[in-house]
């Protein structure tokens, strides 16, 4: 036990430090970081020691093993603000110099389930859009998400899929005359499970972001339900707050 | 091979099951879940599935399993808003009827290294406070913290460590004058290591928040930055964006 104690807080310490050197710009991006043997040699610790820190810096995103090559320092995580309405996903990737992507991967209408019919406040059983998408910066899968939207505010989204490779919002508001005023999104750290480390092709178990977003319209009427995470090895999200 | 996949993805979802119906009400709040056995029986499904979707759930903190005692649906996370500026965590806490307290693990006085230099934008070794805090909701810890402010915005906060128990930000508007403009926050998911997981009394592999900001004065320059962990657990953040 004091053996295991004693490795774990080695590897804190070994990631603490790597995480420093990329932070100053010792290690810059696309740097290949020393081997494990020289890490070993380096911090005085075991390869077990070196390993665990490696892993829970590349599970985090800051460094990329390379099968055959080595390890490498990443490129910058993609920066999404959360303080401004109205910008969506594709107007900000492109800010960035990145170019986005959003491939349907189904989209059909089902009857609302408990949990659904109390979100969108409509009956159990009354018809949602059920729109499944991955978002792609770069060629690379970043976000999962479905949206649900009653059936009613969007009476023809079935027929609109290849409308829907572009902002969801944009259609609601232009097509079905969807007046949009405000969204309440709810954001948690969670792990990838089966499903979402295959539809993002990450490790499972690498930390990412759960977003709950119910959208409303002038009425305050809830008009999407959304479900969606974002790659938290690739994604960072910002803020700005305004004191007075 | 063809085992572990079916494996992992039973219990993806068993563990989606059980969330749905944690969402529904169907289990409520402090409920217990049936046990692991009778979890088998009702998902068809081997007690190492079960174990891996409880574990799971656990570690989010949908779920808490009392040693001896069963499995229950967890209280709801405490929500913090990150879009109302000025309104701190003594008072969003307070307002969801919870208790705040605030413990002072460390203050003292370092050199700046090249990061915080960088970050601070003052030269390396300038003086810097370096505040370190826990802050509790009834008694549980949340959320640790570390603040560093350079030396000259606050010269005696060295002797101030009884009122860093309270808001830093008030402290520093009210005795050394500094006229706060704004933050920038930089949220990520990333997983508890050794040092986080024994501050907070979380599994390490916990998913977190990690929130690092800057401050700025009315002058632009930086007046404080920090490096926070929230628990994913027993934490969630809301935004709320109106549009146009």
């Amino acid at each position: 036990m004091i053996q295991d104690k004693q490795e774990s807080s080695l590897y804190s310490l070994v990631k603490k430090s790597i995480s420093e050197k990329i932070q100053s710009g010792l290690y810059k991006v696309g740097d290949k970081l020393p081997t494990e043997m020289e890490l070993c040699a380096e911090y005085n610790v075991s390869r077990t020691t070196v390993r665990l820190a490696l892993d829970q810096l590349a599970l985090e995103g800051r460094i990329v093993k390379v099968q055959g090559s080595g390890t490498f320092v990443s490129k910058p995580k993609i920066s999404q603000s959360l303080s401004t309405a109205g910008k969506g996903f594709v107007d900000q990737i492109i800010e960035q110099g990145y170019l986005p992507n959003i491939e349907i991967l189904d989209l059909r209408v089902i009857p609302a389930d408990k949990s659904l019919s109390k979100k969108l406040k409509i009956k159990e059983n009354d018809p949602v859009n059920r729109l499944e998408r991955i978002r792609y910066v770069n060629d690379e899968p970043m976000q999962y998400e479905i949206a649900f939207i009653p059936w009613h505010f969007a009476p023809g989204l079935i027929n609109d899929a290849e409308d829907c490779k572009n902002s969801l919002f944009k259609l609601l508001q232009l097509k079905y005359n969807v007046k949009i005023k405000k969204t309440l999104e709810e954001i948690e750290p969670i792990l990838a499970d089966e499903n979402v480390s295959k539809q993002l092709n990450i490790s499972r178990s690498t930390p990412i972001f759960s977003l709950e977003t119910i959208t409303y319209n002038d009425n305050d009427d809830p008009i999407e339900y959304s479900e969606a995470v974002f790659r938290g090895d690739r994604y960072k999200f910002t803020i700005e707050r305004l004191y007075g």
